[in-house]
């Protein structure tokens, strides 16, 4: 801290004048800043996945208080490495396999550059036209891959719209959906609405459902079987359905899923949506994960039914190259959302809006303030291209392929439910477990599958998550990062042998 | 497109393998962004501040369909230039003053760029400890900075969260208070919960009443007059509360404003969380835009009061040199969120939540996924410096001033509201406008101000915006960009009065 005086001059206080938007200034960390992530980017595989930090330990290495003086750019950067970097949870790790991938990609940190440099607020088409038009083209590029029906795209009358997250997307269809619903049979009976998941459903559903003010005990988690593969019966919806409307209910709206979180499961859309239709309900498709897939015609068979559904949704943050946050959400009926969402104070009011030409965001949205999003998803798209993109997601599949087939090799382990995508769920099998115990029991299969999984990721070398299905604990191995390749498919799988190879020793 | 093969390596597509994260690359195309904006910033005083373009522009210039093929990052950047760039509206031109400012800076974009870059999903502590603990720390910083009670800090059992935006932050704190009230009072009385703001307040507050199931007819925006500046009175608000009491229906929810939009007007926040008490009514303290301002002594009395509110937000990135989108919400009570915001799946169960040590931020907000916010506020708090922030703000309190004086100079001209931060709210006087009508009448004087202010704006040389209070129609003089420098705002007093001679001469 002895160069203040150069210091400031380096952040872009020279004296007097403060110019935190110095365009050389900007050039030089910018570029500093690039050169740090592309040296990360190289060394990313070196560190351990998960991070192995102590909660607290951040508070123990950082000022009570924000500096009165400026600090350099050098600095912050030595500390971000130092202090940081070690904090962190390499989601950008070719060797993290948990939960579900969160896809960076150039083209995608691209977009959001020019989306924070620019800094626009496109709440409404005034505030920035590019920014509204833009994400609507996108939107049925987007939703023209999917092979949408025309009814979603803005050519059939429906809309496509950025959202942060899938809750979002999830909230603000809830939210529409009940004000219709509301209109007709009365505000006064918001306590008779019912909200229909599976037991697999995202837990985005219970919470929108709260949000939005439905009664807790009207929210259904319908029962999910191993004899479906975890997917929703449209048999268990009707009679769940019926017992509601039975007990002097109104069901409101069905969230199937297309690639569930615990296993990758998929609701069948056609049955489904036939029994929400006959009780008037508004159906919302959450493709969050797998929706990516369907951009390829061997997975588009997935979203058959779909033009049943009032609205749909993937997250392209996802396993889509476009960093987080980017959830594409189509409706049908655009102006059920714009009902329920729009306010349009004074302050806001113009020519555009009033002209009724253009489309304002702000109405299809929870928030007003919104970043220019579709700049990322339009550089994704561009950048590679739908063959490439296809070939991208093919090649996470076909490793998850290997993987399965590794497992296959090995009789210690079983695949506990059927793979759909680039997810497989795994165990080491009760009878391994059993063979030097004499608990043959589910519980003890937990437990040690439970304890593998963590001392696994305790050395840092791999990451993945678990998941319980049907009271089965399973190791969920994701492929979707973008740096993973073959071999670290490979060597994860060598890794997960030595462990098992320890544990049953040891059992 | 002659040159597909190089086009195909330069975006990290090489034959049969996908490379969209290529450390070397990512450097490449990351540098050309930079220096991309690097220019933009250079000449973005050269651009109509108002995006220039007609609806539907951009449809006739891009395809119909997303390209099969890649295309080179250097045709994108070419296309942003040619076909994006038009339809921007510039809140990063100096000449800029429309709205609220979209305050950017180095360090706010540096900060964003990491939290690209690293691209972690912060949902809870583990799967990224540094991006919740960073988040932790910072908003203590930046609640003493602000002389928040500690009561609102995380070492006096409150704390802060990062969100996206002002509307999250309330509807995340209406739903915590509606909660917290129907557990008391019964879930079938959601219909009987008021929520009160005055006709000042943002309609993000109207926005969360109904996404969260309140009684439309049940919101209340109470009048304000330009007696008090259009700050709400206790008197107004205990009258309005004591009639719904009368009424059977239970008083909820109150959202003063400090720095309303229309006007940046005040609240006053101790008799107003007075009465509040009396009722155990939840308030919710918006400080959007003028929060930033409290972290100067000398602005800090218009919180005083704030210790017996329930909970306080302003914006980073409006006004506080951290780019969209950064709300910084406190609270006293965090686990009133939690209850009424938490989920806990399974797959997502780990030892870190189960031991009590930790923060799980999903929980204080309405989404699950979360960006890495923390980084960018960190970071500018870091790179200018307590005391530089306040400097730069003064500095443009100060332009503001400069602005008021000028227009003190000419008597056509009057301000209609008193200014208390970087705002100022002006007209062309009605005496002046009934000098060659017979009229005097405030439509008229209305009409003319509308017509002057899109004259101006329709030039593109500077940008304004405009609000209606107490029935006159006022142009907002917003000074906050970071670019903006005196000699700017002197200019867009030239333009102003040019474009008054004009109309005053022609009238």
């Amino acid at each position: 801290m002895g160069s203040l005086p150069n210091q400031k001059q380096e952040n872009g206080f020279t004296g007097a004048s403060i110019k935190p938007l110095d365009p050389e200034e900007f050039r030089r960390q910018g570029h500093m800043v690039i050169d740090f992530l592309a040296d990360y980017y190289k060394s990313v595989d070196k560190y351990p996945v998960r991070s192995q930090v102590e909660p607290g330990y951040l508070r123990k290495r950082l000022p009570e208080s924000a500096p009165h003086e400026p600090e350099a750019i050098e600095e912050i950067l030595q500390d971000v490495q130092k202090d940081i970097v070690p904090g962190i949870t390499h989601w950008q790790s070719p060797n993290y396999y948990a939960y579900f991938p969160s896809s960076g990609s150039i083209a995608g940190f691209l977009g959001e550059m020019l989306s924070t440099g620019f800094n626009v607020v496109g709440f409404n088409w005034m505030s920035s036209p590019a920014a509204t038009e833009l994400e609507s083209i996108v939107m049925d590029w987007l939703g023209k891959m999917l092979k949408l029906p025309s009814s979603f795209l803005f050519s059939g009358g429906g809309g496509g719209v950025l959202q942060g997250t899938t809750c979002e997307a999830i909230l603000c269809t809830l939210v529409a959906a009940r004000d219709q619903m509301l209109n007709k049979i009365g505000r006064d009976n918001i306590g008779k609405l019912v909200v229909y998941g599976s037991d697999q459903t995202h837990s985005a559903l219970q919470k929108a459902a709260q949000i939005a003010g439905i009664e807790p005990k009207n929210f259904r988690a319908v029962q999910t079987t191993k004899a479906t593969a975890f997917g929703l019966t449209p048999e268990a919806l009707r009679a769940t359905i019926e017992s509601d409307v039975e007990a002097g209910l109104v069901p409101l709206f069905l969230c199937p899923t297309i690639g569930t979180t615990s296993s990758t499961a998929v609701d069948p859309l056609e049955p489904l949506c036939e029994v929400a239709k006959e009780y008037g309900m508004w159906v919302h498709v959450d493709a969050a994960y797998a929706g990516s897939a369907c951009i390829c015609p061997e997975y588009r068979h997935f979203l058959d039914g779909v033009e049943n559904a009032d609205s749909f949704s993937f997250n392209a943050h996802k396993w889509f190259l476009t960093t987080l946050d980017c959830c594409c959400l189509w409706v049908k009926n655009p102006s059920a959302l714009v009902k329920a969402l729009s306010t349009y104070p004074e302050y806001l009011r113009n020519k555009a809006t009033d002209s009724n030409q253009v489309v304002d965001y702000k109405d299809w949205q929870i928030t007003l303030s919104r970043r220019f999003r579709s700049l990322k998803l339009w550089m994704v798209l561009r950048s590679y291209g739908v063959a490439n993109l296809r070939k991208f997601l093919r090649s996470h599949i076909q490793m998850a392929k290997n993987f399965e087939g590794l497992i296959g090799m090995d009789k210690r382990f079983e695949v506990v439910v059927p793979r759909n995508f680039a997810t497989v769920c795994f165990r080491i099998s009760p009878i391994e477990i059993g063979k030097n115990h004499i608990v043959s029991k589910e519980d003890a299969t937990n437990e040690f599958n439970c304890k593998l999984l963590e001392s696994i990721n305790e050395t840092g070398k791999i990451y993945m998550t678990h998941a319980v299905i049907g009271g089965v604990y399973v190791i969920r191995f994701c492929v979707g990062t973008t740096l993973t390749e073959n071999r670290h498919v490979n060597l994860a799988w060598k890794t997960i042998q030595e462990h098992a190879n320890a544990l049953l020793s040891m059992s």
